[in-house]
């Protein structure tokens, strides 16, 4: 992200997580990888485990967007999600705490090599913080693991509403004082960048080629 | 605070903030001189003029807390006690400008002389950070300037409730992934220990002889 003047008087920047500051595919599938070997499951394509993962994540939240289904933080979704794709791959002999433990996989995911560096370097100047629909224990677990030097923690359970519903942006803005435009979200997704720059907030774009 | 065998599953600490991890009242009085210097405001007690000012915190937050008063962040709190005080002890010559800037001292709170060794420590085994009626955007401010080295910032803010309601413990144990028994409150406050542990939460009790 190259400094601009728009950053001037910004107070505060909030990142989008998945994707942006994590590598949320290779690292599911390498625990994927150690899980196979303790357990002696072959032949499973683990990136595309964590892709099939991965995809049911926004349907779930939708549900939970729409009404459908209330508040469900996302430890509990992307659980569900696993007894599903397991039964999909057609993978056997896990437990329920092994697949509580695989769950976890995503409280330990490993940054981009370029993030811890960069982020310590706008930590000095910056408040820094995810707002991220990752669960709040997610992102404070992740953040041990990686070593992520956020400043605060902001997560879709501190509004009870996913991304990209309004109240994550409004909210956030409100716990930093109200001005949206001293706010920036940084994210290499553009429908959340969009969402931000409605309501006010100023937005930082971080190519990530995956995504 | 002592290690003892209840610490085992505790994942996370959170602290009561002002008087157990910050010297509100020397902080205070300290801009408080400085300010007087500046403006030329001869004879104020600045050490009573920081209990005044502190002692409006629980009548303030009591009207937010019955309903009386829908949610205000305690930094607009604060605000308007300084207008009553700044009246009260007779001080002239402060523009509104003047009063937000000083408004900031509460943003700028310097920690006790152990908190920051101590807290660095607790940061290798535990998740750590406020819980606290200071406003988010105060907390992380104050982190900043005091270098408290917090994991995350939970404010009541967070739930739209002040300490002690019941939603501000429950909602902090929501976030640590709902139970209660993994996460322990460390407070100089016994009122504030009363409550969590009435909710199940782990309490630290730390002596701080003023408070």
């Amino acid at each position: 992200m190259s400094r601009s003047s728009t950053l001037t008087n910004v107070t505060a920047l909030v990142f989008d997580t998945y994707g942006t500051v994590v590598d949320w595919r290779a690292s599911v599938a390498a625990e994927g990888r150690a899980l196979a070997q303790k357990k002696r499951i072959d032949g499973v394509d683990w990136e595309a485990f964590a892709d099939a993962w991965r995809a049911g994540y926004h349907p779930a939240m939708k549900k939970v967007r729409s009404g459908e289904r209330p508040w469900t933080t996302n430890d509990v979704l992307q659980r569900e999600r696993l007894d599903e794709i397991v039964a999909e791959f057609g993978i056997k002999g896990l437990s329920e705490s092994d697949k509580d433990e695989f769950n976890r996989a995503w409280h330990r995911l490993k940054p981009w090599p370029d993030a811890v560096k960069g982020l310590k370097r706008l930590k000095r100047r910056y408040i820094i913080g995810p707002l991220s629909n990752g669960s709040f224990f997610l992102l404070a677990n992740m953040a041990k693991h990686a070593g992520l030097p956020w400043d605060c923690i902001i997560s879709a359970d501190n509004f009870h509403h996913y991304k990209p519903d309004a109240e994550v942006y409004l909210g956030a803005v409100e716990l930093f004082g109200g001005q949206a435009d001293r706010v920036m979200l940084v994210a290499a997704h553009n429908y959340d960048l969009e969402q931000a720059r409605r309501h006010g907030m100023k937005t930082g774009f971080v190519l990530r080629p995956t995504e």
